[in-house]
């Protein structure tokens, strides 16, 4: 059992925003308890909580709404587009299973069971009407991180000073969603700034980990990270500028997809920097599933969502080949191997996790393993960690200043990673570091491109790299510091996908003995580690391709984990 | 008979811009005087010169040199390729014509008389030893716009305090085409800042028009446009960030593609202003043939560009199926046609050239002609102004303090049109300017989605847009202020492609009698336009397609001029 509380303290003060936070948690509790009445006094009857608050849902949920929600995205649209599933009953199902997650892990902004059921029966009337679905997600639940804006809902980001806000349109993305026949039924929670990759903020406090309610669900997409780590949702919709579609999907062991910028829609998305283009964020899906992150992409790039929103790449979602070469009817794949990043050792079940998949990749058949050497990824971080933060965080500061709100310790640990010491900077400095990030997206193209040639083989250079997805597992709450192993590839704007490995076992996962930290950074990462305190954390890697070979990374994942 | 000068002023003041200016202009002279020894005395013997000077090859160079740089660049390469030209003949012949160019139009920054006859050398000798040619390009002379970097060489961009800067590399785009094959002969000139729809700096002087000296080349890759359009070359590589390939292109008659944003390689551009994104250049071919510009952008992108210099888009060129639909056996292309842009009403030869494209199109089978009514051109003005000095101008006239020189007429008309009065901006003010762009872009896409429903045919929305490439022909020098309608396609990031229809008749081209201008602007360009002044200036068009269909405006064109 556990100290943690269910749910963050009430905030009690009364400046205007912990008034706008009662507010805020009192409208969310209460769509909480129209979806499932009296279920916060049945949980709070139930006394402290283990840490792994996974296996709960079988004691209060019936078995066929337990069946419907640990039923991959492809399964359901199948089922659902067969008639073997209602759409209601679907709705219902990861209504009730969210409404339960944000009673254990506070993943939830407000829970949309009018709306949802609602849609479902508009969708099934749609079928028996016309003894067809009305699209490729027909009945499926998708849930929403609440930065991305939903018609006449809240809109704050997590800010209190924007408690009040309301989305005057919807998301380009949520309507594409729509049409292709989705139900939206949950919108989650984001730390403050969106930039922790923990979640975190004043309106609805502290999102923790399903698996070990300890850790962190990480971020910023916490929120969906939780609730689907909890099948309170099978397909969700994240951001991700440093790590926080990836984050949550490995601290939970989800499938999750950071696309290279420009592809998926973005318009609707709500944030204080909008505009800013030193580096850009991308939006994309956490799922239980690699179709589930498959069968969103092929949806959104299907409407071509670059005619209606120009700043998107004019380019369809392109698997009707493959992208490897074929060699006795197999698919030749290189795979660089990089098993830290020069900076920071990842933990003991990190390394496992390398070793397991390295082990069983070696024997595959056209499978080629090859070093991968990291190309400065310290100074990766000086730059992106400057370009995330031109103005020197004034934007930020006035924001939460607005409502009198704290700014919290992991923003104001992202706030310090900018060398500028708070400065904001002039045009002509933002374009030399502009000029920076060029030089290393260039210097790291050379290193690829040398990588290949080194090896023997011009016609075929390494295809992807297998790597952490982060220097641990989820780690406890207000340890999330160190970002490289995602922010590297925002910086150079790859595609990464991460996926579940296996899960932290103390008894395997012991420290080891000869461990020697290479850095300040490294000594404090081992030191956070204990085994016992990460007991049931899932563990996840990461692969990675190069720019815009997002189909590339989709396919290497698909056809490399039947060896896993 | 006219009053202009061969060349500009010699700078005779001791500042230490004038004294860089002479020591750049004696280099220029003597590449020049190398070339061809005696042509400048030669030249100067003549007299006044004619305001068009495009016959006065025929009366001093040899018939067979006019034969080969009159051919187009398919030709050039197809008759290398088969070893029915030399290489080193038809270098001789191109440097000889750009030293002609340089006497009568002051286009040329430097002559490369050793390096090409070197290189062209190389290639004949490749030719006889394997038979066939090194690349695509083989033995094809190729001038490039002096801010392009070439290694060792000057890498001014037209300032005088960087007259003493050489460059370190070569761009990227000049490796990819010499290893194509192509053969670097000339560099030409830009005007201060690069930022003029015409060509003067304080290095060079006044770049003039071949067709008429006493109206402007454009620019600002006005020194390929003028050599080009002299037939001392026969493709060049220009740069665009507001009408800057087109221009020059439309002035002088030729063939210009100002393709999607980074498609073609930028590495190795010089300019003050480098890590700016808000609106960003764009690299394009400039030739005396479609064909020309074709093999240009199909031989950059068969290099993949982008494993080299990650910030392009990783996407081939895409003609391997047509863009249209097919009806008939006849692709079906639906052309949008605008007349004027709703601001400023083009002068009367422009009117007759869209009349008679018009005219012949109306009888197409398969090419629909429909209205194309401009969305808020005006506004679009204001945004790109400002978002092309978002420091105020402070780097500019920086860089003009360095040396001293005076920051020129036409620099400080682009300067005066941004509405911040020469403020920096924050970044906060730099985000909210780069939202009103974006806000535009999906205006406008919409506009052109909904444009497409009025004519009740969703499936096939308006394919291009026809519009004139400027408010007249090349105009007199210091004359050329209306950049919308080049720079609206920049802000919007389409694809456009600039060609030539006819010439100034003065006797056809009387202003209407029942002219009324719509506001100062169109007054003001109105009144500048005299059927005489404007005698043998090339009339050109443009075609419009939308962003990242490079390939469709090509092959609409392509299909099209057979029509014209």
């Amino acid at each position: 059992m556990t100290q943690t509380k269910i749910q963050p303290e009430t905030p009690t003060c009364n400046g205007p925003c912990c008034k706008a936070a009662r507010k805020y948690c009192a409208h969310r509790d209460a769509t909480v308890e129209q979806t499932w009445p009296g279920l916060h006094e049945t949980v709070l009857s139930w006394g402290p909580l283990p840490r792994n608050v996974t296996s709960l849902p079988k004691r209060i949920m019936s078995e066929r709404e337990i069946v419907i929600t640990e039923k991959t995205p492809e399964t359901l649209v199948a089922e659902l587009a067969q008639g073997e599933l209602k759409s209601v009953d679907v709705a219902r199902a990861f209504l009730n299973r969210a409404a339960l997650a944000q009673e254990l892990v506070n993943c939830i902004t407000e829970l949309l069971p009018d709306e949802a059921l609602q849609r479902a029966q508009q969708l099934d009337d749609y079928f028996q009407a016309h003894g067809k679905p009305i699209g490729p997600l027909h009945g499926l639940p998708i849930s929403v991180k609440e930065h991305m804006a939903m018609k006449d809902k809240t809109h704050d980001a997590g800010w209190c000073a924007w408690a009040e806000r309301r989305a005057e349109e919807n998301s380009h993305i949520l309507d594409i969603l729509w049409n292709a026949g989705a139900v939206f039924y949950a919108r989650t929670t984001q730390p403050q700034a969106l930039m922790q990759l923990e979640t975190d903020n004043n309106l609805t406090g502290v999102t923790v980990n399903p698996f070990n309610r300890d850790l962190t669900c990480g971020g910023s997409s916490g929120g969906e990270g939780a609730l689907i780590g909890f099948r309170g949702s099978c397909l969700g919709v994240g951001t991700d500028i440093g790590g926080s579609i990836r984050s949550p999907c490995a601290n939970q062991g989800l499938y999750g997809l950071r696309p290279s910028a420009l592809r998926l829609p973005l318009h609707g998305k709500g944030a204080i920097m909008l505009g800013n283009e030193s580096i850009l964020g991308v939006i994309g899906p956490m799922s239980t599933s690699l179709e589930g992150v498959k069968l969103f992409v092929k949806t959104i790039l299907a409407a071509k969502p670059w005619l209606r929103e120009p700043s998107l790449l004019a380019m369809p979602w392109r698997d009707d080949v493959s992208h490897f070469p074929s060699q006795n009817d197999r698919p030749r794949i290189r795979v660089g191997v990089m098993w830290n990043d020069g900076v920071v050792q990842p933990h003991p079940p990190i390394r496992r996790a390398m070793e397991t998949l390295v082990q069983k990749l070696e024997k595959v058949d056209g499978v080629e393993l090859v070093p991968w050497k990291p190309y400065k990824h310290a100074e990766a971080w000086q730059i992106i960690s400057q370009l995330y933060y031109v103005d020197g965080g004034a934007t930020l500061r006035q924001t939460a200043a607005e409502s009198g709100e704290l700014v919290l310790p992991m923003t104001e640990w992202i706030l310090s990673q900018n060398k500028n010491n708070g400065r904001v900077l002039t045009p002509s400095e933002i374009w030399t570091l502009t000029r920076r990030r060029e030089a290393y997206r260039m210097e790291y193209a050379d290193h690829w491109n040398q990588t290949a040639t080194e090896t023997g083989d011009e016609a075929n250079p390494v295809d992807v790299i297998l790597c952490p997805a982060g220097p641990g597992a989820a780690p406890p709450h207000g340890h999330a510091r160190y970002w490289t192993y995602t922010a590297v590839w925002n910086l150079l704007d790859y595609p990464a996908m991460v996926f579940p490995v296996t899960a932290v076992d103390p008894e395997l996962d012991q420290p080891a003995v000869d461990f020697m930290a290479m850095n300040y950074e490294d000594e404090w990462n081992s030191r956070i580690y204990k085994p016992e305190l990460y007991a049931d954390a899932p563990v996840s890697l990461q692969l990675v391709a190069r720019r815009h070979q997002d189909e590339k990374v989709v396919e290497a994942l698909e056809y490399l984990q039947q060896y896993f």
